[in-house]
C-alpha cells in the first residue's frame, strides 16, 4: 500500500507500506475524497504528537471499504463511507463517563495520524448519504464537528450574543454552527477577506479585526458595555482566553476547539473572571465522534441546513496532489480556506 | 378608559373602566399594536379560565407607556416596549426554582386576561427596538416565545429529525425553532395549504397530513421504522400524545406547548412508551417570558434570523377592528394564521 | 451445565444444556451469589417477556469468570465480577446518544433471562472489590442502580422533598438514593413493617399508608397545601401516575423505574398536569450499566455511603435453593424484602 | 443605631449611625445570632472591595425583624429570620439568565458589608425554623451555601472520586455537601487537626497535607494514576488551579467557591489542559442565594441531614463580643473553625 507518510519530525514522503491488518471489528478503506488539516502541519512539522516514522497521514476523508473484521454486522465491501477524524472505543470508561473521544486517556479517540489506524466500524463509520458530494462531505470528519462542538460546549441559546475568536475553517463552521443554533448576534474575528466574507455568509453580524485593537475592547464598544454571552475560541493561543474572559458576561461560557500547540499555562485573568467566583465557565474539547454523530451532521446536510461547499477553495484530484495540498495547508495563501482531494479508481 | 372586553362567559363587548390603578413597580401601556389569541378564544367562550366580567382582553401587543410606577427604574412614558403574554413575579419561589412562568402557583404567571393586568415593567418589558414593525413584533408576546418554547423542551440537537404536530401559528414557530436550533429533518403535521407553505419556508421537510391515518405509520414509514428523535406537540387533545409516544425513539423527548382544553386524561401507551421505563420523557410547558428572554427573541428579528412576516396574514387598523379580528380568530377562515392590528394615536 | 429455567410460561425446572459459546467479547461465568427478582417472577407467571423455552433465570449476580473471549483485555479467568443485569451494546447508536440501556432498541439492553447470555465483558463487568461480602453485592446488579436511578431521573437537588411511591427493595433503593443524594423531606409510600422500617433508616421521614386515602391528599396534607418538588415511582400501576401528578409542584419531576406490566395507558390527569403546560416532567427509565456505572456504585459501598446489608432478609446456601428463593419472591411473604443465595464450589 | 464599621481601610471600631431606611421592598433586622467570616477579614485588612467609611460590618446572621417596606407581603415585624449573605434583585436580566447572585453585574449580589444594607425580604428571606437553634442557623448565610454550591458547580454524581482542596469552613461544608450527594471517594487536603477531625466526620475518606509535595501527585498515587472525577477548589490562591487541572480526568470538572484575593492571572497548564481540548472543565461561583434557596438548606437541618454544631468552634454572647470574635478570624488560631455570637435583648 503506498501512502503519503510522515517519515519523520519535519519530513514527509511517499512511503509503502504493508496493508494495515483489518481486526475484527475493524474496516479498511481507500479514499475517495480527503482533505489535509491544519493538525498534519502541526503533527509533521512541529512533532506535536511526538517522533512517528513513516506515519501515513490524514484524518478527513470519505472512503470506500475494501475489508471488514469478522464481527462488523452493519457495512460491508463497496460501501462508501463517512470516515471521522476521531475514532473512540465506545465501551470505555471514558466513553460510560460520556467522553468517548478520550477512551483510553485524554484525546485517546484520536487515532488516525497519531497511533493506530481506526477501530469500530459499526461504531463509528456512516454511510455517505446519496447526493452528497464526496469532496464536500469530508468537512463531516473534523471541520464540521469541530467547529459544531464549540457551539455545543458553548450552550449557545436562542438570541444569545456569541464572539468567535478565528475563522479559519474550524471558526467559520463555529460561526454556521451558532447561527444553526439560534445565536443573535455574531461577532467574529479575523481578516483574511475570504473567511471574512463566508463568515458573514454564515451569520456573522460584526467582524473585528485583532489589528484594530485588544478584542475585548472592541467587543465592549460593540455591546456597550455589556459583553457577550458566550464565546468560542477556534484560533489564537493559550493567551487568547483573557481576551475572552474579558469579552464575557458574568455566567457566561467560553469554550475552546483549538489546538493548542505551546506555551505553559493558559491564563485567566483573576479580576474579570470574578474574583474567580463569577460564573465564568471555561472547557474545551476534542470534537465527539460516532456513527450516530456522523449521521445527524450528514442529515444537515442532506435537508439544505448546512452548506460547506464555500469552504473548498482549492481543489484537487488524485493521490498524487497529496504533496501539494498539504504544502498549501503548510504555507496558508490569503485566499486559501480548505483543500480537498477527490480521487477516481 | 375603553376596552374590549369578555363581559360574561360567551359573550364580548366595549366597556367603559377606569384606568387600571399603576401599582409602584408597574407600567401602563396603550396598545400600538396588537394580536388576538386563540386563548382568548378559549377565554371567552369555552370559559377556559372561569366567568370573568368586564375583563378586558387580549395579551399580545406592543404598547405604547403612558404612566410608570416609582419604583421602575429602566423605563419611561412614552417608551414603546414589548409586551409578553406572561408577566411573571421574579421574586417568587417558582421562579427561584426556575419556573417564573408558574410564579405563585401553576401557570400564575398569565396574569393579562386572567386576573390581574401586568406587573414588574423593570422586569417584564424590553424596548421595542428601532426598525422592527410593531405589527411584527406582537409576535414576540406569544407565538414566538411559545413555539420556541416548545423546541426548547424538546432539547432538539444538531441534526436531529423532528415531528412538529399542528401548525397553526404557534407550530410554525415551532417549525421556525426547529430549524433554527439545528434540527435535520422536520416533519410536520398539518393540512391548511397556507400554514403548509410556511411550514416549508420556514424549514419543514416533510408533510403529514392526519387525514392519510395515524401520524405514528407516517411517521415510521418516513423514518423507515426508527421514528424521530423528538416530538413537538402544538395541537391536538389529549389523543394526541398516543400518536406522539409511538412516533418516537427511546430516549426521545415529547415536548408539549398546546393548552389542553378538555378531556380528563392524557394517555400514554404503555407498551411503546417502553413499559414506563423507555427514557421517553414527556413535559410541557407554558412560555418563559421576562425581559431578558424578550430582548433575546429580539435579537433574532433584529439580526435577521427571524422573519415573521408571513404569519400576518390579515391586517387591520384602529382598535375598532378588534371584534372583527377577534371573530377571525374565533371562524378560523382557511387562509388565516394571524390577524394583527395596528393602532395610531 | 445445569441451570435453573423457565421451561415455558407458568412454569420453571432444572435443565441440563450446553454451556453457552463464549464469543470474542464475552465471559463465560459461574455464579457467586445470585438474588431472584421480581422481574424474574414477571418473565416466568406473566410471560412478560413472551414465550421462552429453557432459558434459565436470573439477572443479579456476582460471578467467577469461567472463561473469556479472545478480545477481552481486562478480565481473567479466576476473577470475580460484579454482573450487572442490563449488559449494552455500548457502540450502539442508542448508546451515542447516551441511553446505552436500549441498545438496539427500546430496553434492548436487557439480554440476560431475556434473549442473549450476556455480551462485552470489557465494557459491562466490574472487579468485585475487595471486602466488600458477594452476597450483598448482588444488590449492585439490579436493586441499587435502578432505585439509584430514579433518584437521577429526578435530579433531585439539595434540601428537595421528595415522595417516593413503592418501598420494596427498589423503592427502599430509591429512599436511599435520595437520601444520599441530599433530599429534605422523604415521603415514602409503603405499608409493610420491614420495609417501613428499613425505609425510615434509609432516610425516609415520612410514612404514608395507601390505605389510609389518596397519596396526593396525604402529601398535600403533610405539605401545607405546596406538594413536593420530585416524585419516584417503584411501584403501583399504570394509575399511580394520577396520584404522583397530583402530589407535585409545577416544574417538578416524576420519575419512574417500576415495569409496568398490564394496563393499556398510563393516564396523566389533565388539569392537575397544568393544562398540559406546566412543566411537570413525566420520565421512566431502565437501570443504567456498564463497567464504570457498576464501579461507581460499588465505590458507594467501599467507602461505607452504603450499606444493602438491611435487604437481604432471606438466605440461602448452594444452587439447589434457587426453587425456594424463587417461590419466595413470588409468594412475598410480610417479611421478605431480598433473598439471596451464596454459592461454594 | 450602633454598629462595628470599617472606619477605613485596615480599621474597624464601633459607631453610631442613622438606622437604615427601610426601602417598600426591605425588612429591618436586628441580629440574634452572627458570625464573622473570612471575607469581613479581607474587607477590612486588604481592601478587597475597595474604601469604606464606617460601614457596618457582617453578612451571616439570624435576625429578627424590625420593620418591613410597604410591599413585603409574607414577613411581619417579630419574624425571626435566616439571613443569607448574598441578597439578589430576581428581577434583573442576570437571574433572569439563572446568575442572579450577579445581578447587576459580577458578584452584584452581594451587597451587605459592601455597598446597601439588603433589598427584597420576600425573595430573599426565610423563616427560621422551629427548632434550629439560631447559632447553628447562621451557617445558612454563606457557609453551607458557599461549600454546597462548589458540589453544584462539579455536578457530583453518585460514586464520583471528588478532591476537595482547603478544609476551613466553606471546605468543610464542601465535604460534607459531596457526601451528602454520594461521592464514593472524597480526598481533602488540609493540616489542622480540628478541621482534619471534622473533614474526616463529614466524609472524607483521605487526608491530603500540602506539606507532603504537590496536591496532584499525591492524588495519583491514592487514584493508582487515574486522578479524580471533580475537584472543588475551597482554599489556595491562584496557583492551585495548577494542581487541580494535573489532579483530574479527562471530562472531569474543577469548581472553584474560594475568593481569588491576590495575582493576576489564575494559570491553567496546558498540556495536562488536555493542550485546551480534554474537556476539563473550569468554572467558580458565588453562592446563590434567595429564600427558596435558604428554606432548602435549612431543610437539610430539619430533616437531620446536615449537623453543623461541629463548625462552631468558639461561642461568644453579646454585641460587644464582636471586636474579640473578628480578631479570632484574622489571627486564626489552629483550633479555630467558625467564631459564632448569640444576642439576647
Amino acid at each position: 500500500m503506498r501512502g503519503f507518510a510522515m517519515t519523520k519530525i519535519g519530513e514527509t514522503g511517499w512511503v509503502e507500506k504493508e496493508v494495515t491488518k483489518c481486526g475484527p471489528l475493524d474496516a479498511i478503506c481507500r479514499p475517495l475524497a480527503l482533505a489535509p488539516c491544519t493538525s498534519d502541519i502541526h503533527t509533521v512539522y512541529e512533532g506535536a504528537v511526538g517522533e512517528r516514522t513513516d506515519m501515513i497521514l490524514g484524518h478527513e476523508a470519505v472512503g470506500e471499504i475494501m475489508q471488514v473484521g469478522e464481527l462488523v454486522k452493519d457495512f460491508k465491501v463497496g460501501d462508501k463511507v463517512l470516515v471521522p477524524a476521531i475514532t473512540p472505543d465506545w465501551g470505555s470508561l471514558e466513553a460510560q463517563r460520556g467522553y468517548a473521544m478520550h477512551s483510553g486517556g485524554t484525546l485517546g479517540g484520536w487515532k488516525f495520524s497519531n497511533f493506530k489506524d481506526g477501530v469500530f466500524a459499526d461504531a463509528n463509520l456512516a454511510l455517505l448519504p446519496e447526493g452528497i458530494d464526496p469532496a464536500e462531505a469530508t468537512m463531516l470528519s473534523d471541520m464540521v464537528p469541530t467547529g459544531f462542538h464549540g457551539v455545543e460546549l458553548a450552550e449557545v441559546a436562542f438570541g444569545e450574543d456569541v464572539l468567535i475568536i478565528g475563522i479559519g475553517p474550524v471558526g467559520l463552521m463555529a460561526v454556521k454552527g451558532a447561527a444553526l443554533r439560534g445565536a443573535g448576534r455574531i461577532l467574529a474575528v479575523g481578516t483574511r477577506p475570504n473567511c471574512v466574507s463566508l463568515a458573514q455568509e454564515y451569520g456573522a453580524t460584526d467582524i473585528i479585526s485583532y489589528k484594530n485593537g485588544p478584542i475585548d475592547e472592541q467587543v465592549m464598544k460593540l455591546t456597550k458595555g455589556k459583553g457577550v454571552d458566550k464565546v468560542i475560541v477556534a484560533g489564537g493561543d493559550v493567551d487568547t482566553f483573557i481576551e475572552a474572559v474579558k469579552s464575557v458576561k458574568p455566567g457566561g461560557i467560553i469554550s475552546n476547539v483549538n489546538y493548542l500547540g505551546s506555551g505553559d499555562f493558559v491564563k485567566i485573568p483573576r479580576v474579570e473572571w470574578g474574583v474567580g467566583i463569577g460564573h465564568v465557565r471555561i472547557v474545551g474539547g476534542l470534537m465527539p465522534a460516532g456513527r450516530m454523530r456522523t449521521e445527524r451532521l450528514a442529515n444537515l446536510m442532506i435537508n439544505g441546513r448546512l452548506d460547506v461547499s464555500g469552504m473548498l477553495t482549492h481543489k484537487f484530484e488524485g493521490l498524487d496532489s497529496i504533496p501539494e495540498a498539504l504544502e498549501l495547508m503548510r504555507n496558508k495563501p490569503e485566499d486559501l480556506i480548505k483543500p480537498v482531494i477527490t480521487i477516481t479508481y
